[in-house]
């Protein structure tokens, strides 16, 4: 008799890391978390990556023996050539053997990939897209975070170097992007971007019901704020959202003129907005994408695992290699 | 003893029909074309496409049975899950069932893919980028077709439908394009583009050597003359020659990001500049992409093959599916 296959995830960012046992179901039966202190050595957190994902299987019940594998999405990616973890900035590591440290504590077979790639692995295998197979997933948050599933696999460039959607060019010469870069999709549709346009919009219009329900203080502006004044029909928020969902949907048109996905997830604070963004977004990718009516477009629909999405996208990491 | 294998191969255009036989080394030992003749029926062209085909085969002093397989580039795509032809625009075609016309003349195994495809991958198999594994392809012609190579397979989205890099956005809001949306890379960097830019930019001035070399008609200014004008040293034909080379370099920064192929190829008429397209477009793509420093950025380079690319491209396509 088989026994019942587990998988072991680690979502590791640069606040906490997450980690969790999967099931044969893809569902998360077990979860612990520690803080990250992204400034220690590599030493000291390999170690803790190990502790933590070790504390997950006894929480679950369960011995090292009974996981198959241990899956591991950072802000990062390994190449597959030289086996080495390249420049994670926000550990400040480049070119690390990150497998040598991590074995010295857990000796299962280890995958890593980048953390955007686990997180629509995960949307794919066990949310809001797991009746396709091709998809691609956008994270409106503090940048702007991509991934790209086809054939049920992870897609990400030669030498899992691509798929960074937010740093593809919208604007030609647009904004300044805080890669460096001029015209990013992210300088205009990550959170950060929102609350710099709104802040930009306030100092020209203050008659504006964004500007009551941050209490006037212009520091406390958010996307939140923003879909609100607009679904309450504020004309200056109606204005801001238009444009940005008309950004949005010329970036998305990209990826499906190149990638032609079933579906298209939207995750991270700004995907709150719900029907606000997704309805207006759907309509207006009919009419600025390359062969619409052809070929079809595909929908755009919500993620709907939150943070689990990087845990069980990383468990199931074997299945992608 | 086994006999050496040879590959059929045709491609496919709105003009000619050009067929070309193909041996192990990749390259073209014998070669028949004929118009196509567009406005036919499909039962004509069909038969048209497989007559060429064999004569080329008479040609190389063959039969049919020292032939692997029939390679044929058209320009549109099969899809998969159909095995239909969608939409081939200048034969009038939508969900033609082609394979069946097909075998009605030849009964070799047979593989359809778009035609900038095969020409990209015609390069990799024995053209400029022969010593590599993962590349892009431009053709800046009429049109801008794009075609995109991963390990030395075809990679053209999800049921063969995407890949289309010549309208991927380049300028949000921007310049409508042939295809009916706005601000697409075809609509900055095919030929066609930059003919209307240099006419409108004699319509404001015409003190410039490039009113000179065109006889004083704007009907008959071309990137020829653009790129002579800006050897010369013409300021307004150098400013219009480095605007286009930042579009272009915006442009091929999106695809170096989603998918960092280890090479760039350009082909069509305004490859033809060389060194005065290429060496400050090697320059600029590292200022404007993203991670230029941390990943490095790959070389651009001339296709070499031109027509031939296509041909082998085709022929070999047993090989990608």
């Amino acid at each position: 008799m088989e026994s019942t296959k587990y998988y072991l995830g680690l979502d590791v960012g640069g606040t906490n890391m997450v980690a969790g046992v999967v099931d044969e179901n893809h569902q998360i039966i077990a979860k612990e978390s520690i803080p990250t202190q992204a400034g220690r050595t590599i030493e000291e957190i390999t170690a803790d990556m190990a502790e933590v994902s070790k504390k997950a299987v006894l929480k679950a019940g369960l011995q090292m023996e009974d996981i198959s594998s241990w899956g591991i999405g950072m802000p990062s990616y390994v190449n597959p050539k030289t086996n080495l973890l390249v420049h994670a900035n926000c550990f400040g590591w480049k070119n690390v053997p990150i497998y040598d440290y991590l074995k010295k504590h857990i000796s299962l077979p280890t995958y890593i990939a980048n953390d955007a790639n686990c997180a629509t692995y995960g949307e794919v295998l066990a949310g809001s897209a797991s009746q396709y197979t091709d998809a691609i997933m956008l994270t409106l948050g503090t940048g702007v975070g991509g991934g790209i599933i086809m054939g049920k696999r992870i897609y990400s460039g030669a030498d899992n170097m691509g798929a960074e959607l937010g740093h593809t060019k919208l604007v030609y010469n647009g904004e300044r992007c805080t890669c460096g870069q001029k015209g990013c999709l992210e300088a205009y549709c990550s959170s950060t971007a929102l609350i710099r346009i709104m802040k930009e919009a306030l100092q020209e219009n203050k008659d504006t019901l964004i500007w009551k329900l941050c209490g006037e203080d212009e520091n406390k502006v958010n996307g939140e704020i923003l879909f609100e004044a607009a679904k309450q029909g504020d004309s200056l928020a109606k204005q801001i959202v238009d444009d940005y969902i008309s950004k949005l949907a010329a970036g998305i048109s990209t990826f499906i003129t190149i990638f032609r996905p079933q579906v298209i997830i939207l995750g991270g604070g700004i995907a709150h907005a719900g029907d606000l963004l997704l309805k207006p977004l759907n309509e207006k990718l009919h009419t600025c994408t390359f062969a619409a009516e052809e070929i079809g477009i595909p929908q755009v629909i919500r993620a709907e695992l939150g943070n689990d999405a990087g845990i069980i996208g990383a468990a199931l990491l074997e299945k992608t290699m």
